[in-house]
This record gives structure tokens, C-alpha cells and sequence, in this order.
């Protein structure tokens, strides 16, 4: 599969958060082009700070690859990495970092900060914006959609990424 | 429980994680003085990249408080966190953070970096130092004893944290 299309299997994960009232951010992990886990963001669903899509998709790649150090494997996600994945990125070794929207408020490959460039014992190579404008648009009508729940139902709590 | 016992059951955790052969990290999450969640490092025993002993526990406090916002919840580690276990904090919203020994190679709460001071969503409380000495002796036994190991099986190789 190529970038293009792994970022497509990512979108389709995001979807699949949008679907469940969650953020909508998925991940893949892959090798060599093909997928070797895929997840999405089930915070709310699975009440877990944990349960993040790029989390969840290392989680699934150390488990079905048997090992912790994923250096063959490459991340597509949606969204920007936030420090607790971005911080998963380096513990599993994964080799290439792509996302797609950045994340002014929490986005650590260089939005709020940009812990690849600091001192750690791993250094991913990172490309941004494949496939953006779709990331983006998949969140920009899950919080439409939130506001507009919101002011028909007052006293529902939106999730907060 | 007071801090100090509860940096002792950390420690436990740790000593745990040494005798698996782990680097010895340990952890625990309390409310209130009580201890709601406790976890040892088992990165090298259950090949998983995100087995940190603060991230296991923090995972076994959302299983056992329902929730994903430990914003009541406090974690004593024996090793500063790492850029992924201190993102976790933020992302459960945990609201003070105790640990002992610093960590110059991948420490987030001022030895690297520091992840707090960044303007993430959340701001834990940070206390460094509480059973450093306790903390730092169980790291320096398993790495001397780690290459002693080395010494007569030379092919050998050590678990990198």
C-alpha cells in the first residue's frame, strides 16, 4: 500500500471514532506497506486517558509482531501526536512518523513542542499534512455536530481531547 | 497512607520488576492517602513498548474508577516519567505527581525536559527526590548485575529503557 493509501486506512478509522461520538483520530501501523495494526480514538467510550489511536496501534503492533522495538514499522495518524503518543513513537523505536492535521493545542512533532529534535535515544523521520484537509474535515464536523447537540441538549458535556 | 509509604509501595513495585529481570521501575496511583492502582515495569517480559510501570497503572486506575479523569488521583513513581508516561499524566488529568530518582537520559519533569511547564491543558503538581537513595540503589544493583551478566554470557544483550 502507499502513503496515500495507509493515510486513507487511518481516515477510515477516524471515521470510525466519529461514528461512536468520539474525537475522530485513527492510526495504522505498518511495514513495508502493509498494515499491521489499525485503531481509533475510544476514550470516551472505553473511559481510559489511555485509550489515544496512536496508543491503541502500537499497543496492537508490539502484540501481533511480538516484540517492543517496532524500528521496521511506520505510524500513519490522522492528527498530530500529542506528548503521551509522540512519547509511544520513541519507546517503540517506529522508524517514520506521518500525520495528517497538525494539533495547535496538544500536536508535539512542532505545534506546541516538538520532542523529536530533543536529546532522546531515537530520532523518527516526520512528514506532515498527507491527506490534511480530509483529517480535518472529520473533526471540524464532529464539533459542529457537538455544538449544535449542545444547544439543543444544555446540560451535555462535550469531550475534552 | 502517607507519602512516604506510599513511595514505598512504588518501590515494591520496583523491586518486583528486578526480580523479572526488569529494569526496576515501580508505581502506583492513590486517591486520597489510598492506593487505587500499582504497577511495575514488564517492558522486556510482555514485549510491549508502552509497558512502563506509571502507564500500567494509570491504565488499572481508569479500569477501577470508570473514568478517564484521575483529576482526584496522585502517582508516586521511583523514576521520573518518561515523555510518554508524563503525557499520560497529562491526558488523565492527574494532579500531583511524586517520583525519586531523576532520569538524565529520558526524564520530562525538568531532566530532558519538562512537559509540564509547556502550555499543555493541564498543570500537575511535581515533587522530585522523596526515596531517591532507595530508588537509585535498585537501579544501580540490576545494572551492575546486568554486566556482570554480560561479563561471562557475551552474547548477551541488556534491556535499554
Amino acid at each position: 500500500m502507499t502513503d496515500y493509501e495507509l493515510m486513507g486506512a487511518a481516515l477510515e478509522e477516524a471515521a470510525k471514532a466519529a461514528a461512536l461520538g468520539e474525537v475522530p483520530v485513527g492510526a495504522v501501523v505498518a511495514r513495508r506497506g502493509e498494515i499491521i495494526a489499525a485503531a481509533h480514538n475510544t476514550r470516551e467510550t472505553e473511559k481510559n486517558a489511555l485509550h489515544h489511536a496512536e496508543l491503541l496501534a502500537i499497543d496492537k503492533a508490539c502484540r501481533a509482531l511480538g516484540g517492543w522495538r517496532l524500528w521496521e514499522c511506520e505510524l500513519f495518524v490522522t492528527l498530530e501526536p500529542c506528548p503521551m503518543c509522540s512519547g509511544a513513537i520513541l519507546n517503540s523505536r517506529i522508524r517514520r512518523v506521518v500525520y495528517g492535521a497538525a494539533d495547535a493545542k496538544a500536536g508535539c512533532c512542532g505545534s506546541v513542542t516538538d520532542l523529536f529534535a530533543l536529546p532522546f535515544n531515537h530520532h523518527p523521520a516526520v512528514e506532515q499534512g498527507l491527506r490534511a484537509e480530509e483529517a480535518q474535515a472529520l473533526l471540524q464536523e464532529f464539533f459542529a455536530r457537538l455544538r449544535a447537540q449542545r444547544a439543543s441538549r444544555p446540560k451535555w458535556k462535550p469531550p475534552v481531547r
